[in-house]
Formats: C-alpha cells, sequence, structure tokens
C-alpha cells in the first residue's frame, strides 16, 4: 500500500489498521515522508478521528520510534504520574520524593514547558548546581541508589511524537483526543513505565476545560494502556483555581518544599496524597488507597519525604542547603503585594488569568527556546471561599521586569471575582476513570 | 488574523471571508505559506466544504495570483469552452474552427493531458510544424487576423492554482468539488473569458461518476460564474460509452477533419454542434439554440469550417496538407484490428477501459512529464445499439510498442458488453445547470 493511500483511507473515515499506521510513523521518522503529507494525514485525523485501536498502534509506533528507557535491572513495578498539566501545579516535585520515600522506585522522565509556567526540568534547574540531564547508566544507578532519579527527555525519545508535535503545533491540529492521547502515552512508554498514573486536570487553567472533554481524553489514555498492557489510571482533579499559591520556577520549589516538610497549601498537599496514594497501590506497595494515604501523610510529617528531596537534590549535583535557605534559590528584584480594595468573599480565581500573569512576567514560554525567567512569577494569598476585608492582601509578585508589573497587577485584579456571600470552596477530586470506566466523586 | 487562524477557521467548519481566502492564496504563491499549511488548509476543505461564496473568493484569487490575458482589444464577447475530460472527447479541436468559422472570436488556452489521452496541446502538437506557444501579442494578432488561436497555458497563468493542484495531487485532496470546480474557473478567467460554456462529463469514463456530483460539479461552477460576474451555462453530457470512435492523439486530429469536413461520428458530431449553439447564445450572436444549430451545421456542410480550421494551421506554422492526406500525421507502426468472436448487439462500451487501453498504448500519460506516443491509441469499429456478427471488426489498435498489443486486445474484449436484443442508444445531452439551476433532457 502507498503511503498516499493511507492517507486517503483516512480522509474518507476508515479504519487503518496498525502495519499501516506503522509505515506511516516509520515513514516520517526517516524523512521518507514530507511534512506535506503528514500535515493532511494530521488534518484528517482531527476531523475524522481515530478508535482506541489505531489510537494505541500510533502510541506504539511512536514509543518503538527512537531509543527506550531499559528499567528491567530496577527491582519493583516502575509507576510512572503524569499531568496534563496547569497552574500551580507543583505534584511532581512533592510526589518524586515522597512516594520514593516510600520505597516505590521513581524514574521520571520530564520536558521543558510550554505556556504558564516552565515543566518540571525548568523548575529544577531554579536549584544552585542541579544537573538535569543524566546519562542512562547514571539514571539507574541513582534509582537502585536512591530510590529516584528525574532526567530531561533527551530527543531520541519517541522521536516521531516531538516531530509530529512539531508539525501539528502549525497546522492546527493540537487539540485532537486521539492524537494528544498517544503523544502523552508514547513518551510514558518509551521512558520505560511498567504502570502509568494520569492526572488530568479539568477547567479554565487546563487543556481540557470541561469535564466532557477530560473524560474522553482520560478513556482514551486508559484505553490505550490496556491495549498495549500498561495499566493506567486517570484522576481528573479541577483546575479551575490554581493548585497551589505559587506560580513560577524558583517559587513552586519553595512551595514543594513547604509540603514536604509537612505544611503548604490544603488543596495542592492533598492532591499529592491522593495521587500517591494512588501510586503506591498500583505498584502493589499497599491494598488500600487509605492505607496509602496515611503512610504518605506520615512520611511528610516524620521529615522522611523532605531527607528523600535533599538526597535526591545531592545525587544529582545540588545544593540541599536551598530546603533549609529559600534564599539560595532566585530571588526576583521587585515584590510587589497586590491588595483588595473591597470587602468580600473570594468567588473565583480565574486559572488560566493566573497563569498568564506568570507567563507574562517570564515565569514561562510564549514560543519554544525562549529564556524564562525562574525567579519570575506569583503566590496567591487567598483561595476561593476566603473572607477578604478591604486592603487585605490578594497576591505577591515576583518580577525582574519592572515594566511588566503594572499589567499584572490589573489582570489579577480580573482575575479574582468576588461575591457577598460565603460560598462552597470548589470540589477538587472530580472522578476517575480506570478499566471500569468514568466514575465521578 | 494570523494564517494558522485562517486554517483553524476552516478546521471549524466555519465560512472564511474573500479577505482570508486571499491572504492564504497570496501567502501561498509568494512561498510565504509552507506546503504543510496549505495541505493542512486542503485536507480541511476536502472534509467541511466551502460555501459558494467562499469557492468564488478562491477563484479569484487563484485567477489574480499571476498573469492574466488582457483580450479587450479584441471585438465581441469572448465565450471559451472547457470539458471535463473524457475519452474521445475531440471536441475542443472541431468547435475552434466552427465556432470561429460563425464569427465568433476564439480565444483558447489548453493544458496537457494527465491521463487517458493528451490534452489539446498535446493532440495540435501531432500536426507537424504546428506551433503551441504563442507570445501574448502573436496570440491576439491571431484572433483578430484569423478570428482563431490557440495556446499552451503558461505557468504564469493562475500560477496559485498550479501549485496548490500539484500538492492536492500528493495529498488525497483532488477529489473535492470546491476544489475542482475553482481549479478550472480560475484558469478560463485569468486567461480572459467573458463567458463560459463548460462540458461536464458524466460516467465512467468522466470524473464524475454520477449525475448527483456533476450536477453538484456543474452548479458549483454555475455559481461561481455568477458571483464573479461571468455568465456560465454547464451541458452535461454522456462518457459512459467513449464519444467519438478515435481515441489518440493523431487519431483524434484526424478525426476532428472528419467532422468539419461534414461526416465524423454522429455523437461527437451532435455534442459538437449543441455545444457549439450554446457558445453562439451566448455570444449574442443568435437568439436562439435551433438557429445556431443549423448555422453550425452549415458551416460544416460547405466547407467553412474545415476551411477555417486550415487557416488556423498555417496561421501557427502547422502543415495544412494534413487535412487532406492523414498519412502526414503520424501513424503507428502496427495496426492490429480486433474482431468479434461472437454474434449478438453491443449493449455497453466502457468508456474507462477503452480509454485505458489508450494510456497503456502509450497515448496518454500516467505519470507528468511523461512522453506521450502521438500515434498510437485505437479505433471504435462499433457503438452501443449496432448489431455485430462473429468475425466482424470492433476496433483497430495502432501500436508503436508490440508487447502493448496482446492486453490492449484482452481490454477491449473486457470493455465491451454484448446482449441478444436490440436496445436503444444511450441519451448523450443529459441535462443543462444554468442560472436557473438544473433541467434534465
Amino acid at each position: 500500500m502507498r503511503l498516499l493511500d493511507i492517507i486517503t483511507k483516512k480522509r474518507d473515515g476508515k479504519t487503518l489498521d496498525a502495519s499501516e499506521i506503522n509505515a506511516l510513523v516509520q515513514a516520517y521518522t526517516m524523512n521518507n515522508l514530507p511534512d506535506y503529507q503528514m500535515a493532511a494525514w494530521l488534518m484528517a485525523v482531527y476531523l475524522n478521528g481515530m478508535i482506541y485501536q489505531e489510537t494505541a498502534a500510533l502510541t506504539l509506533a511512536m514509543a518503538e520510534s527512537g531509543d527506550k528507557m531499559d528499567l528491567s535491572s530496577v527491582p519493583g513495578i516502575k509507576v510512572d504520574k503524569h499531568s496534563t498539566g496547569g497552574v500551580a501545579d507543583t505534584t511532581t516535585l512533592v510526589l518524586g520524593p515522597l512516594v520514593a520515600a516510600a520505597g516505590i522506585p521513581v524514574a521520571k522522565m520530564s520536558g521543558r514547558g510550554l505556556g504558564f509556567t516552565g515543566g518540571t526540568i525548568d523548575k529544577l534547574e531554579a536549584i544552585p548546581g542541579f544537573k538535569i540531564a543524566l546519562t542512562q547508566a547514571n539514571f539507574i544507578e541513582n534509582i537502585k541508589k536512591h530510590g529516584m532519579a528525574l532526567t530531561s527527555q533527551n530527543s531520541m525519545i519517541a522521536p516521531a511524537d516531538g516531530k509530529m508535535y512539531a508539525l501539528r503545533d502549525v497546522t492546527a491540529t493540537v487539540e485532537s483526543i486521539p492524537l494528544i492521547a498517544s503523544s502523552i502515552m508514547s513518551k510514558k512508554i518509551a521512558a520505560g513505565a511498567d504502570k502509568i498514573l494520569l492526572d488530568v486536570k479539568v477547567g479554565s487553567g487546563a487543556f481540557m476545560k470541561d469535564i466532557k472533554s477530560a473524560v474522553e481524553l482520560a478513556s482514551t489514555m486508559v484505553e490505550i494502556g490496556r491495549l498495549v498492557e500498561r495499566d493506567t489510571i486517570a484522576i481528573l482533579t479541577n483546575m479551575d483555581e490554581p493548585l497551589g499559591d505559587a506560580i513560577g520556577n524558583s517559587l513552586e520549589v519553595q512551595e514543594a518544599i513547604d509540603v514536604l516538610k509537612g505544611g503548604g497549601p490544603g488543596n495542592l498537599r492533598h492532591v499529592c496524597l491522593v495521587l500517591g496514594s494512588y501510586m503506591l497501590k498500583l505498584a502493589g506497595h499497599t491494598e488500600s488507597l487509605d492505607e496509602g494515604y496515611q503512610i504518605l501523610r506520615d512520611l511528610l510529617e516524620n521529615g522522611s519525604a523532605l531527607e528523600k528531596f535533599k538526597e535526591f537534590i545531592i545525587a544529582q549535583g545540588g545544593n540541599p542547603a536551598i530546603v533549609e535557605n529559600n534564599n539560595l534559590l532566585p530571588q526576583a528584584k521587585y515584590k510587589i503585594t497586590v491588595k483588595s480594595n473591597i470587602d468580600g468573599y473570594i468567588e473565583k480565581i480565574d486559572a488560566a488569568k493566573i497563569g498568564y500573569v506568570a507567563m507574562i512576567l517570564g515565569a514561562g514560554r510564549e514560543f519554544k527556546e525562549q529564556e524564562i525567567d525562574l525567579a519570575a512569577g506569583m503566590v496567591l494569598k487567598c483561595r476561593v471561599g476566603d473572607k477578604i476585608e478591604c486592603g487585605q492582601q490578594l497576591a505577591i509578585i515576583h518580577a525582574n521586569d519592572q515594566d511588566k508589573i503594572s499589567v499584572a497587577i490589573k489582570i489579577i485584579q480580573e482575575a479574582l471575582t468576588f461575591c457577598s456571600q460565603q460560598i462552597q470552596p470548589t470540589k477538587l477530586i472530580l472522578g476517575i476513570v480506570d478499566k471500569n470506566g468514568y466514575k465521578s466523586f
């Protein structure tokens, strides 16, 4: 079959078999399929969709397109956690050492961010001396020795996905559930995950704006996991309001340390404990979620998780003193307090707008290869449901570029909605998608 | 608006305005829009369609993308005829001199063919000495002096269409009614047509296999014509059976001469007279179709059309003696008669299969830039409805490549279906689409 016939078949709404999808992905990876043909195919997929079997075949084809991390020498079940991305989402920085402290091997490959703030790799670069790129040998050695390692995703992991993502970005084919799902899952599989826990964010600050599309994305990824024999569970969590209080790379590292010390914002802490308890169960470490939740809460409170974080920083060349002294992390030149000019209750904190503020302050990238400002960002001083008095502080802006401050203040004020009566805080954990389907909480 | 937003808008099924379509086509023509973005847009158009206003805007944008033929110095209404292509369709070679003999200026720009046989330009190259490329000045001078000129379409006429067609060919986006319609109409408009007569072929040997899709294509082109203020009429004609008897470049020139001499196959002659009578009416030369039909029939019978053909050949450097002596046209080495091995009536002559035979004998191109064999092809010796006796000749194959003959015979035999009872001949002129919509005949 000619490659053009494969494009025609998808154009006509027919189902492609695995060999056809493989042929297309292999040809594209080897530069034997021109961008314009892949672009036509991607638009046909966007408009005609793919069934789960096709999406799973695409996932495997992309996972097999380059190097794969071989974690077979690391004992135990390797559970990878992935978040679809949100505002003040510091869960990876907390969950890594927390779960490792519980004895679960953590082998994490992360990327840089595009959008509101940096990715986990960007955040860790805020730690002086921290090395984000490990050789495969060092990576595996560190997991064996310290129970945890984290490295940047190199271009040889699922290169087909990298090439296709770049093309989707410029051909209006990003927002396709089968393409998003296969992109995420291919990288997890190439990175060597045995089981996968997905944190699918839902709301204004997330890629999926409503529960329906989030369930569709989650179901697709769980089905891919079943078809490629990697147990996958997706937890749907709220992203209408920022998850933590800190948005910005250095600021989020500080907030992760607060949580690892047993404190930090309650929402962030709770989501970390819930996701962690699913990871423990997936790893076969615990029977029940409650048991895992208690184990992890104890590890936060008795300092074990924090110790694991320090051990991890030392193993990758970073300065562990940042844990005791925040000032060793990059600090912004200007810290401006935004205060309320009215009395009332916080009804809404628009996560998308708050994320946008962080990005224009320099914490995130508008386009690839852009330099980010590790110190820039903001810290929220209020949550939905809080009673606020006129003059009370709402947020603190951390900026190095003075020119951005006034527009940041303006957007923060727009992001906050007040009401006159006390309201219920928003629900945090919305539901789960596993092999039994979707269940709302 | 960014070009990517225009792709997104069509992807989402929204209607583009003329300025958006212009921006896209201009950028593509100037190489400021990469092929992969145009490919994504074309697939979105293929799957989501375009309304008439969008298709008309695309037509104008492509027509304006390069040079335009300025025929304003030629007196009279310039009516251009275009056939969507079929097997043994020699109408252009007949209609040009026939209509010119009636006093209508014929300014024809033609292309090379891809498929069953060559295009009009290929066919004319069979005439020794004939120059197919004229300068604009010579072209206009010849029309003024001889009432007729024909030149090959150069790459500066609607270059956006040329570039987009090449991309459609390799991205599975050819068979889209708005894209086909705008491609045809843009070239006619750039070539300077005041009014346009379309011969939309319907049947196995045509691009449009059924009346429904033919009416859709015809209606789209007639609507484009209305929106861009070029009166357009489409006649739907049968292409289940080859139109004439000759298929092949040199052979079709011989057959056109037969018609111009007042003879030739009845079907070809009738279609030429019908199309010509519409051209005379569009040009304001006659009040009624019957009047035009009679004028043109007289011009065939009194030799005026043949004289005009000779004048046209001489004006473009060709040898007019071919009109009297067929042997001056390229002749094939082998002439093989295919005979019937049964008695019966011809029920069907599959035009697609007959066209395919001509192509494999070398009369047409399977891919661009392919050399064609001007002498190769075949002449049918039977029509649907004919009573045939065993041993009677069915066709004569004209071949230079001996190796192709046996497969040609096999396919000709497959193309012919016999039955035991006399049947009605097929309907030739199926209907019309004009400003009043579709009317079946």
